[in-house]
């Protein structure tokens, strides 16, 4: 019998992994880069906002590879449109199903805010690669057990490229098992309902596209049934954005958190001792790439310790953030509209005077933090719509809703500053 | 203006505290000790058996000062049953949100598990006592800021005594606002949705009993409505209990966690020195009692970077355990049941010799494991339930299923030994 | 192509009946016996008590065949354990399907109260049989056009018997589909969560226990995941009899109903002419059985329109119950208790006599009625409880509740009399 | 104690109507016109596409009453705001609940159908007015008990008019409790997950927007936490209105009805008997109108017990219509797009000599369909936008969506014709 696992998850209900395709769950589940993602928030600093975003990015890589099950199970509902060649074998879903649960295995600390306070490092991507292909570590071993062949199918999987387009796209496109998991997941521990919609809908209204003779085709929707599900979809990773990825404290958050690496580093690069400071940071500091394993040493911990620790650093203002983050002190925000929003130096420039009068350093209490979103851009990667009678149509012809939003793109710009800066600058604006 | 706080919550779905009553909630939310909660989840190591399970201290005591908000709102409904000098005042209602948003202010981290594996150390109601009294702190000055007495009435309340009887059982109780959200919180979190019941029939169910004439009635329940809320209600607990608080793995991960930390102990007791020791065991080895900041210096990750740091500790059982918890290679049990069940020793010393003859400690490699409950204990505390016609009944006579469950324990007994041992043990105990 | 249905369901989510298995569902919604279930409401006058409760017998219809389809593919997924003689082929999920689709194509209008006020009726087990083997009937011809002994295979399903037994058991038995598609639909319209329970988790937990050479295995129950699924099961079947099935205003409705019926008959019987009075009734009042054709001209619709048409009929007493039931102003209960409960002639009587002083024909405006359930019957038909390790026990012993409940019946005694007699007969009775 | 009503109610939970403001809620529900509600479903014909979709506009009355009641809450939070005379009262609190449980008391049966299909028949508000101020009803007599100007009150409250703007609107506007309750209801009942919006975000986040001196100010939004919740409002009924009230087999539906009740009224307005036609269609077939006794004759049965006997109608049109609809043989649709949608009578006019040559009546078995909703109409009655600093905003101008949809109609054009229609129109169409 194939080893098996399966779990309760609050998302989906009951996760089963006990096929012989999803053999591979229990055995990468016993790796360590696996079990480190237990260590590391889906969500990163949102539960300052959010207290109930303390969702890890184990549970979420399990929901993953739940939703490729789902979906291999519909594909093949699907599999008498497409040749022989172009089907979902048993090894391609023991591939998507092992991507699907690796795809963030490579993933930093405090989500995507590690790997931009430190611009030399290699991106999150890089890193699972690197995991995936070294042929000491766990993840290869358990992947190459059964087939050689797979650690490098995955790994171009994970990338978002692979024999059949439109299992690569399912691993890492708009419609992919990642964010159809992720939206339920952090609308489930956020409590933002708005992040919700349909999956078992979204996956019935899946068909094959037209490809050529060459390739497979893509996946479509079927317009009668599945347009309002993928309008749904993408309104729904909308509002998350608007709600949830953009929240005013947890940009502030990480803008005081992005701060204080940034700090480090140059601390540690003038040679000044920092305790706690883990050690990828310190290679990082002297202009070198951190070693595999010092990179799968960083967890959330590990570097809250350090924050913790740097509370007594001797560079006052690092100390000063540290503390800020720990007691939950965080930056305030003054939304910029209008004018001001499309050129905003002129108030970045009146509130870091107001810093600078306060003593404060302004290029670190005050800051300017520009989110943007485009809800639906429609590439030639987006599905199209297909009916029974007519020929296909593209999403924007076909919805009136994602019509409107197409290609348009959703931006706050804000002032992100100390709370004691906020009244005189809000003052000082309005002069 | 009061100052307010309003927040999304995934289980009662909105947090709004912006009432005169409830100002203490924004105020307690700035203080230390109550921003520690945020590192201490909720049901210590649960997540590795059901991966949603990384919900915080924090994000609960929000929830149970909600449940006394919409609590006070029910008892203000049925006011008119009681003399004044019974009713809720402002004053009251301020204290009782206080104490239900401050009732595991003084948890230690990893839920029960620090507490019971330093048997000389204070229980947690006792740190939280000392929390909500200590002049020096940021909680009794947060609680005294309008009312010297508040401080005071608030710590009565939290150990389940207070002036109106019917509001510290509301606190610490059968019915009390932690268990109506913990409930509810740890369902959401581990998808077991057996610990569902339904909080709004609940709150409408309740009745003012008879009281005498010195004391105020205690809360009774409204047998027509009522009955089925209350055996729901006691029934998810139970159900909770069988899924998730008796989970084997979470046993087994939790004895081994013990098991260390106890190891850790008697190692500094020795002289050992050991990397990343918190203070507070340190001196906990010592044989002296922690200091409150020491105490409260303690967290979740402040023991996790302890069992980490000791995977390399010269004792070399401390050093296996720590490296078998960190990844996930959990020991494995054994279920006793009828006639072992009564009596353990048996298979404890079958399995122990099993144990030395593999050359592992068998007081720590093979450990019993019992868990009881009783889903419902009729004390004189229990509510009663009350009709229009009749007099009121004790729940063991008014319900078929309570009735049937008064006083009855749920044991599981169980070895709990390391996987190697598990095949080898069974083979013994079926000889 | 298979014909195909795909619908929204509030309880399923999503129905798809789109594979050659299930291509009889659209056929069998084509039928006119089908199409009828739309018009007789699943709980009867339930709702007069619980006004969500207006969902019918078709959409419950609906969701079985649906709970059908994927009990198959559950029982598929543990096909192994089966002889291939034993396992479900396509014709047996086809015929599995049809009989859940189809189990109560023979029921009445208002539920269960039409049979039972009119003794001399075949019930509905005995309608639905003779719709599926009427060789004129739509359904017949549906079912017979592929293969010419569905019919008579499908009628054998609906009433428990079948080659495979576990096939057989999950149309009619304990845990049939039926029944598992009812408590999650009676749950969701008449909002009394108590009845929902986890299904994925239950159908995950199913296992072949051990059979005989001679037949196929009876289904089991996991006991290290599946044993809490089972008794929530049983446990929300229970709630719901308590909350719903017996609500004091529905039984009373129930008893009014039934009088009303039973006086209607006995008019026409005494040659007395009434409005409106469904042909089924006149012939059956005649003391014949009415024709299948007769019968299925029956629904909720029909019945409401005779009773609406009675409050003018020529009997006082029938009139007087007709308006009554239509401006729903509802008998009202005096539950019996105890001694009373044990003994009800005593109150019975005396209520009787009240009524009968009042004017009031005392077997109509005073009834007993008796509601009793036994939540738990442990037969020989039961799901045994089988583990990795040790032989399979019973799961009275296995389930600490379910050990507690077994063979136990609860009993609701309660007058139920017009609603001027209420505070009269509790006075006689205290007397 | 005040008479009171708790119900379960499967969308809101718990309906509790027990202070002495809504005492007018159990008293209403004792008349018949609100009885009568229960025989109307809320959603017409909508249960031939989705089968959930039973619940009556009884239910949806109570829902209502219980918005306000949530509402009238929040308002009171919020009262500080406003001058004595600007807050709702307990008379005015009163007068509310009475309006929103009223508010469609005078509907008609099959949703908007049936006035649709019966041109000279006032409207339904017209109706409802009629029975809230008729001095013989019960309505009328329930409302002028404890005070005789609240009929006229509560009249002018469900035309949208009254002495507090905001309250009126709440009862009739873009954002009353009608629409909050019945785009969660059916939501609830259909299963189309879409109409779901965040009711307690919703309520949370409103505010009070600036009056003149003379008036009352109009509710606002707070835009830092609410926009999102109306953003996510207006989505979820525009949702509903692509998913389900513009469901093409209701539409179609619809349009038989809807030509089979004006052939009925031919009928009998040329003398032709029509067995079991309601008394109100004979009167109406005359030129007059009927009387309030003889509308409030209608109901749901009473239409579809008519076009049950219709089937052995004296006009073949006529009987065939009904024994399609009964039967569920539907109408199919034919989308128009583009040029086609733009000027739809070419394809009308080839639809229609195919029906001909066919030997049908084009008028009736071929019909154009045009089906239009503005998802956001930002007039001066929509709320405004408010925050703690800066002036109020137009929605339109403060959400992202709603600027890109204010103003934009949807429409969908469709050839609803005969089933046997359909080949062979699509044939000519693409000829």
């Amino acid at each position: 019998m194939a080893p098996r696992v399966i779990l309760r998850d609050p998302v989906h209900g009951l996760l089963a992994f006990e096929s012989e395709e999803s053999r591979c769950v229990p055995r990468l589940l016993q790796t360590e880069p696996l079990q480190r993602l237990r260590r590391i928030k889906q969500l990163g600093v949102t539960s300052l906002a959010f207290p109930g975003a303390e969702h890890t990015r184990f549970s979420h890589a399990l929901g993953a590879a739940h939703v490729m099950q789902r979906l291999l199970g519909r594909l093949r509902a699907l599999h008498e449109a497409l040749p022989y060649w172009q089907r979902v074998t048993s090894e391609r879903a023991e591939d998507a199903i092992s991507a699907a649960l690796l795809h963030d295995v490579g993933h930093g600390p405090l989500s995507h805010l590690f790997e931009s306070a430190l611009p030399g490092l290699p991106h999150h991507e890089r890193w699972s690669t690197e995991i995936l292909l070294d042929p000491s570590g766990q993840v290869f071993q358990a992947l190459s057990r059964a087939d050689a062949g797979r650690p490098m199918r995955v790994a171009e999987l994970v990338n978002g490229r692979g024999e059949l387009p439109y299992l690569a796209r399912a691993v890492s496109g708009v419609l992919d098992v990642d964010r159809c998991d992720y939206l339920l997941r952090d609308a489930h521990a956020t409590g933002v309902r708005y992040g919700m919609y349909d999956l078992d809908w979204l996956l019935q209204s899946l068909r094959f596209g037209e490809g050529d003779a060459s390739t497979a085709p893509p996946l479509a929707v079927d317009g009668s049934k599945g347009l309002v599900a993928i309008e749904e979809f993408l309104l729904a990773r909308f509002f998350m954005f608007q709600q949830v990825y953009f929240h005013k404290s947890t940009r502030a958050a990480e803008r005081m958190i992005r701060s204080a690496l940034a700090l480090g580093v140059s601390c540690l690069a003038d040679g000044v001792a920092l305790p706690d400071a883990p050690r990828a940071l310190v290679v990082a500091a002297r202009g070198e790439r951190p070693s595999l394993g010092e990179y799968l040493d960083l967890d959330d911990a590990v570097v809250w310790q350090a924050l913790h620790a740097w509370e007594r650093a001797p560079h006052p203002v690092l100390a000063d953030l540290c503390r800020r983050v720990r007691a939950r002190s965080l930056w305030k925000t003054v939304e910029l509209l209008d004018e001001d929003a499309a050129h905003p130096e002129r108030a970045l420039s009146i509130a870091r005077d107001v810093a600078r009068h306060a003593g404060l350093d302004p290029e670190v209490y005050v800051q300017l933090d520009v989110a943007e979103d485009t809800p639906f851009e429609e590439d030639d990667a987006a599905p199209v719509v297909v009916s029974a009678h007519g020929p296909p149509r593209r999403l924007s012809e076909a919805s009136f809703l994602l019509g409107r939003l197409a290609g348009e793109t959703l931006s706050k710009t804000r002032l992100v500053l100390a709370p004691e800066l906020r009244d005189p600058v809000r003052r000082a604006l309005a002069a």
